[in-house]
């Protein structure tokens, strides 16, 4: 009997192995929802709201332990969070998956509101559609119903005191007609705001009317281009004759001297955890990461005016940077060679939803060099050695309305991770009057820049924010400033007067590490493993290398935007691991007071030094938009890299064998 | 007759249609040197030596003026301008090649001493080793004089304050034995001065010994590595099916919606001038940069201790950019798609020299994208389009002894270039006593870090500075600091606080364009033709976007180093155009005091505005060594791009169709 109960169990294993990290698979999401809607907690009517279900962290200190040497060692626990909207309340429920029961249900009671759904989105969007006052306001501006799509905003926080239980969205409407290209024809000077728990417009305003941008030429459909067609030059395309390097096991992937598990969470998107480099010598892994994910994504706008000045999304905290996921297009999104990964969430009424080719992960090379010398110095000879760089990239996009980020995770075989950030995609236009700069007297009362007639592009930010749990080599990490000092000689011991030198300091407490690199003297930042040393003696370590300028929030510390994403004043911060301290602008980010967020926790000034620590990491971009922009920005990209600095006894690509070949391909395409 | 004349003449063009911007060809090289060493200048004994031979820059209206409508104007005059040291002083030739005469020649009297060139350099290595203090100096040791190598450092200048006529190298000597890899071997402790004019040995002091490391295992060579080998992927490799998307005629490339004349230059390497980029609906060509190249190499070292204190290079001015640039490798150094153009320069007695495949040009393909975007927002559709990147790249490779530099000018559809440098090769190193930093009392005094057994890898810096004559559509731009400034809002107009708006300032005089980004608010830094505005009325631009974090000297004020490239403390400098200008260094550089470069240019503090500009950009980088750079660093990347900023009146690529791809093709390797 016992003996067909594991045969029966067995028969439900999945193919590839299972990992205590894999996200929530279809089947699980099914339980999920089976298990709750059978529960006390679907009794009342109307049933309650999905609005998040992901997997539950396991234990840290599970993780590793079962991960170490104790495979033998029963799994952690596989659990859901699950957050449901019920009765104007919001539940945080713990449902154990295996034995389809409910750890815990709680209320949440603090500030702010949980992601919403797209479902609820989506009613809110139509609303408008049969509310007379509307349908009034667009008549009076002599445009076609049919033509109109409606979109929804999150209405943030302005200083409001008392204690809200109103989940409230704002629609905005475009313009379609010819255009596909809707965000370039905003409907302005409508203010309608709709309560979600009710589904109901709960305030209307007709402020103004607007000129409704004509926006022509602005379809960037390729079917719609006529001639003359724009510059590009012959394809390129990347083929591997050896087939590909990446080992798929899962959600496990190894390639080259990298190994780690990727999932999908519909709030962060991709989450990388327990990556790890090959040690040469000993064909061990030693660990890096042991979770990294973005955390929030921040777009203050800069205009103060009354329809544009509560735009301050935080889009993975309001709409879910995995939810916001696109199906990656085969051989545009990513090149030939690529792998593709689904995902899935939990809609609103908790039923499992795919998204097609959520990730794709793909070899790059792109004409980049490991390493190279060419040597002339020893008489009578040449000696020139190159190695090619061949990457790794874990690549998603997130298009958040108009907005089109694209996130690239690169492994390298020296040991470097490299964030990547790429925006493309539409503006977030405002019409105007103006058709013509000429007209305008004071430039900065645009708020942004005439990108067309009658379309003012507006200023804003983005800051992406990386949750990096770095456990490198090891759990107990140190954060270390190795500031670059100039040194005076005034003993007339040189020939020289000065030279710099590096002060190494260690960061003790979380006080010790807010650093805004803009102020901060050149300072290579390094994290740590001081009870690992080099054979020379030095600590074993990574540091972080800027791919672009640091970029800061240039809010008043007082403005209710910057009080809800505090932590953007800084790019970088380091804090003492915590389970629950995951989103940098707080678990509850819609219509949040900043009291829950990472500046809050690094308040506490724990202790960072020879302790796990996380580093949270913001890539800005400051975005004054220019006519190029107009009416489909090209790419624009930022990102850092964390490089191993002392982890390796020497470059690790020495013994690495060039790549042999001999000539140019020869290739057909596929009939 | 006329008719004649005519006929005998084009008769004379090359196959290849020649360009007044043609850096010189090896016939050229040969006539001048027939010229020259026919002439009264090689009448003493011994023969002078050439320092320096290249093209004389035509006078900028002249090109612009055959170039522009004029193309049967004559070109101008085909001139070369010469350095040579003749009897201990250094003269200034311009030579008419057509006419074979010498239209001026000039001794130069101020301070500093040209390039070397590679004859001297070779020679000077060579005496040590028939000089015998210098021979008792390896017995001592106990090293193998067969396993010697030597090789020659500048030797700056220290505030000598009487003129000296010396020009001087130091030499360093290294052992090879097992390993090619000489620079981590080190034979440390011994000071040799060569006089070059004379070609002896006039100081040589031998001060200590100490240990010279090992460098076990040191060895970069594939051959020489043993399993386990070192981590890569499969290979990727790049094909073009439809053929190569560049047209090459000489010099002048077109391709996409660019063109641009590509010149080789011994002293500054790659000269890319003329580039200009086409307007879409017009298929008229625009212009953007009249001239750019690496004007100089800056890399000071940080450590002030006898043998190493005058360490502070200027690579470019001492050495040659393009001296030092090396045969690229098809297929390593360079993808499949490549192509590849020779550049000449002169030997010590004026022969044409050759490099073979100094640059290579390539379209690129990184599974990166010009633009994407996906729509959800029109209910019951989704709209996806997506266009890859493909770029064309120009490269070159450096190698000033252990250092590799590459550098890579890419230019890009959406109008942008990019300037990107990529540090590798290997570590200039100090022999040390420590074999562990345990034995170490003050990490500072090692003026870097122990990389290996006995082994210290130097902190230094790498300053590379870009010269770039920016045409923006026409002769005359200016420079606007577009800074953004935060407002706060106190009048309750608004329930935000604050936000941020972008003040424009124009720069009136040189004063007003010294930029060391890491002092400046955000700002949005501008190249605008406020003559040509766009439909909208925004003044046509480029902007500057960085790469890599901004990096500037730390050196003191008053140190000699410091003083000979001032220019270093600052990233963007603007200057008037002036023809002279061009070596930001100075022309002579070998024992320079500064009394000739970009700094002092601009003390002049010349009007700027709406004038003809050129904009210097320097790329930086504070090394301190990590053990991961032993025995040869992993590459090191940093730059930033130019990018039109209300150049084009909307993103120029909405008119560009995706590529046609059907599937994954099929290859095979040529026999």
């Amino acid at each position: 009997m016992l003996l067909l109960f594991f045969l029966l169990l067995t028969s439900f294993l999945p193919c590839n192995t299972s990992h205590p990290l894999d996200p929530l698979t279809p089947s699980e999401f099914s339980t999920i929802q089976h298990t709750l809607k059978t529960s006390h907690l679907f009794s009342s009517s109307p049933p309650p709201s999905f609005q998040y279900v992901g997997l539950a962290d396991p234990d840290k200190t599970d993780i590793l332990y079962t991960l170490s040497d104790h495979h033998n060692s029963p799994p952690p626990p596989r659990r859901a969070f699950i957050i449901l909207r019920s009765g104007h309340k919001t539940h945080e429920v713990i449902l154990d998956i295996t034995t389809k029961t409910i750890v815990s249900n709680t209320v949440y009671t603090g500030f702010g509101f949980p992601m919403f759904n797209f479902e609820e989105q989506t009613a809110a969007s139509n609303l408008p559609f049969n509310y007379t006052p509307f349908l009034k306001s667009i008549k009076k501006r002599r445009i076609k119903l049919s033509e109109v799509v409606c979109t929804t905003f999150s209405v943030g926080w302005f200083g409001e005191v008392e204690k809200t239980t109103k989940r409230v969205l704002k629609i905005l409407c475009f313009l379609t007609g010819d255009t596909v290209n809707l965000y370039m024809r905003p409907v302005e000077g409508i203010t309608i705001v709709v309560d979600l728990d009710v589904m109901e417009i709960v305030d209307y305003k007709d402020r103004l009317v607007v000129p409704v941008p004509v926006a022509g030429g602005t379809d960037y459909r390729s079917s719609k281009q006529r001639p003359p067609f724009g510059p590009r030059g012959k394809p390129v395309e990347v083929v591997q004759p050896e087939g590909k390097g990446v080992a798929i096991d899962g959600h496990s992937i190894s390639w080259a001297n990298w190994k780690f598990h990727l999932g999908f969470d519909v709030r962060a998107g991709a989450v990388i955890s327990l990556a790890s480099v090959q040690e040469l010598e000993h064909t061990m892994y030693r660990q890096v990461l042991y979770k990294g994910f973005v955390s929030e994504l921040f777009v203050p706008y800069q205009d103060p005016t009354e329809e544009w000045y509560y735009k301050t999304l935080f889009d993975a905290g309001e709409l879910g940077f995995g939810l916001s996921a696109v199906s990656l297009q085969p051989l545009t999104d990513c090149p030939e060679n690529a792998e593709f990964f689904d995902g899935y969430y939990a809609s609103q009424d908790g039923s499992p939803m795919k998204i097609k080719n959520v990730f794709c992960l793909f070899e790059k090379y792109s004409g980049d060099f490991a390493w190279r010398h060419t040597e002339i110095g020893i008489p009578g000879r040449v000696i020139t050695e190159v190695r090619r760089e061949i990457s790794l990239v874990v690549r998603m996009v997130s298009t958040i309305g108009n907005y089109d980020y694209i996130v690239d995770w690169e492994f390298k075989t020296n040991g470097a991770i490299k964030f990547m950030v790429s925006l493309s995609g539409l503006l977030e236009v405002k019409g105007t009057s103006y058709t013509n700069l000429g007209q305008v007297e004071k430039d900065e009362d645009l708020y942004g820049s005439l990108l067309a007639k009658n379309t003012i592009g507006v200023n804003h930010d983005h800051f992406i924010t990386y949750y990096l749990d770095l456990d490198i080599d090891g759990y107990n990490n140190s954060f270390v400033k190795a500031k670059m000092k100039t040194v005076k000689i005034t003993d007339g011991s040189s020939l020289r007067k000065s030279y710099w030198t590096v002060i190494k300091e260690i960061a003790k407490t979380e006080a010790d590490a807010r650093i805004n690199l803009n102020s901060e003297p050149p300072t290579d930042l390094l994290f740590v493993n001081t009870n690992k040393k080099t054979k020379m003696g030095n600590n074993v370590g990574y540091r972080l290398i800027n791919h672009g300028a640091p970029v800061a929030s240039l809010l008043s510390d007082d403005d209710y935007p910057q009080i809800r994403a505090g932590y953007s004043k800084k790019q970088l911060w380091v804090t003492a691991y915590n389970k629950s301290e995951k989103w940098a602008a707080g678990l509850y980010t819609d219509q949040s007071r900043g009291d829950n967020t990472l500046s809050v926790w690094s308040e506490r000034n724990r202790v960072i030094k020879n302790k796990d620590i996380v580093l949270w990491y913001t890539v800005g971009f400051h975005h004054t938009p220019y006519q190029e922009d107009f009416p489909l920005m090209p790419t624009l990209s930022s990102g850092f890299e964390l490089r191993p600095s002392n982890f390796f006894e020497s470059n690790p690509l020495i013994k690495t064998r060039p790549f042999k070949r001999t000539e140019w391909l020869n290739c057909t395409h596929n009939p």
